[in-house]
């Protein structure tokens, strides 16, 4: 009977009632009941990702995605831009490292963002470079990229793409893909969309479907053109992950009637409140210039081991919250707001960092941090 | 409320349990409580694929895992032989192209098993073949090849690999992978494992394992040492499917707990009273000598459109059979036996397939195809 709390960022916490409709008797994908499904849920993303264009449901998660982006739009050789603040933009210069690409790697310190005037003249400098890859949230170090700026650079120059990875951002903050011009666009079931895990989502801007006409990458379970051939049908290329599907439109339709702004608000509150009570905690945070929406992260005390810290949190108090990643493994714990995260989820998170930070031997005043962010909380009331 | 009856080849009916299982709270994948699940499941897996050998769970539906299978294992220029025996064997040759692979088309007539003599011939005559990539159960066609006979023919071969696609096979009847010495296994979660589809299952012999060493192919979602090498760990390389895994498990405990040869038995036992009821029916089967147990197709009477057909039988009495594929597209019925399907299962799709041609103006004694099957489901009790 142990109560358990999900506020890692991703998987995050299924709602109830999209559980229940997941769970309702499998249907044949190949059948105007499951199209009618599958188009309605591909409908409704054009909503989540603001753009006219098509968003691919692909059976994968976000990873077959940023893979996916890469082999479709480029070719070995290309030259890319990767920019690498964290454990996921690396990924993006891996994949391209894979595929015979000459990634530029363009490193960042970890917690911060990229400077879009150095991005500017590396473009500048190297007109040969085809694609600027980024995370629109960089999870592993809770900081954001200035995509809107980094768009300004990309949109004007016809032979250079903005891949941006938003598994931790699409749903969580404004990214109005055909507004500021983001060419490549992604997601993740597991965070905003607070699905199971499998399903990845990602849209191209018109520019980006020319560059995959002269692609040269192999490709099959991934090829981005024979989707949107199928989606034209409302149906995909090869089985569609039929209950996440089903989940996916529901959940679409939750955030079309609760209205995009109002979703992005609620993360925004969410977020600041969980700051503000770091702070008041006297906890550093990971990105205190760049903060994401998606997870707040901050250090844990030189004194107290994170790992241990994570594991108390999780296996005592029965909250799971996310330690660091590689170079910031046991140093930081990092809490979502990512998807199906309210209000009094940050105060189970912060209630519990207190009282862990006290048995560990931390002079922490309790309650502290949960008053800091209840006044932000109170906002949204 | 109107009643709905899912008996096509996949996705298959998921058992009423293990929908409710796979509905329980979001758990995050990299704790102790998830890899507990995702470590039982991969060590049950052995025991459906009959090998010592790990079997790699990847977020993916099975197109996925034979593009996997081909790219870990292979390089381009390599040489391949695809038997192509219809929908599905034209997949393999299409992947190994894709990748800048030779590949030799080995055509087979659809609703027929590849000649084992044949196949010998070829290898004898091209010592540069480096796969033989074959399905076990062909669903387009409902035939299945001779896997044993196969693996006789590349076991001794230090050269040349034996690939299996067993997504209708896996689980349906016997493909003991270290017995037989088959060298890539794979199978997909929405058959004989009666789960949404979303997960892939595959094994790689010893052998496979060193070809893996020499590969050349480009990957990074689908890299199976990665995924070896986290499976080490009880975890994957990327994030899970998590609920697909959780049901995963739970299918296989059921598995075992059943028997692989019960449940062989018992797919053996749907499969040749539907034959029987087909026949009795004066239905010509579509792979009258070699056929699958894993579904079975026959030819709709030439006065019958059996598109409408179909339709009808889903539409109208909500049994959901599957028509034909390409060639066969509108001439077939296919009826499938894969996963929670069971005695009375085959009396409704008979029954329902009667009332329809009967309503279709086709001479039809109602009943005598029920009595056949019949017979022989009898012998399960």
């Amino acid at each position: 009977m142990k109560k358990r709390y999900l506020l890692a960022p991703g998987p995050t916490p299924v709602p109830e009632h999209v559980l229940l409709e997941m769970a309702a008797p499998m249907v044949h994908h190949r059948t105007p009941q499951f199209s009618a499904i599958f188009g309605e849920a591909a409908e409704d993303a054009k909503y989540l990702f603001q753009t006219k264009q098509d968003v691919l449901i692909l059976a994968s998660t976000g990873t077959g995605a940023m893979e996916g982006s890469i082999v479709n739009c480029l070719s070995p050789g290309d030259k890319i831009l990767a920019i690498n603040g964290g454990k996921f933009g690396e990924r993006w210069g891996k994949i391209g490292e894979t595929y015979g690409m000459s990634v530029v790697w363009h490193e960042v310190e970890w917690g911060t963002a990229c400077d879009p005037a150095a991005i500017k003249k590396i473009l500048d400098d190297d007109p040969d470079i085809r694609a600027v890859c980024v995370q629109a949230s960089e999870t592993s170090t809770a900081a954001a990229h200035p995509i809107e700026a980094l768009a300004k650079l990309t949109r004007d120059r016809d032979d250079c793409l903005l891949i941006v990875d938003g598994i931790t951002g699409v749903g969580v903050f404004p990214l109005p893909m055909d507004d500021w011009g983001i060419d490549v666009l992604l997601t993740g079931s597991q965070k905003a969309l607070c699905l199971p895990p499998g399903l990845a989502l990602v849209s191209l801007s018109e520019k980006a479907w020319k560059f995959a006409d002269q692609s040269k990458c192999p490709k099959f379970y991934f090829d981005f053109k024979k989707e949107k051939k199928n989606l034209a049908n409302k149906t995909s290329a090869y089985t569609p992950a039929v209950s996440l599907v089903i989940g996916l439109r529901k959940v679409l339709q939750d955030v079309k009637e609760d209205g995009l702004d109002v979703v992005h608000a609620r993360h925004n509150r969410l977020a600041r409140a969980t700051r503000a009570a770091a702070q008041a905690l006297g906890l550093r945070l990971c990105a205190p210039d760049s903060p994401a929406d998606s997870c707040t992260g901050f250090f844990v005390p030189e004194s107290v081991d994170g790992a241990k810290l994570v594991k108390c949190i999780r296996d005592e108090f029965g909250v799971t919250l996310a330690g660091g990643q590689d170079q910031w493994k046991g140093k930081i714990l990092r809490v979502a707001h990512l998807g199906y995260i309210d209000t009094f989820d940050v105060v189970v998170a912060i209630s519990a960092v207190e009282m862990a930070l006290k048995k560990f031997g931390h002079p922490v005043e309790l309650g502290k941090g949960v008053a800091a962010a209840q006044e932000i909380l109170l906002e949204g009331y």
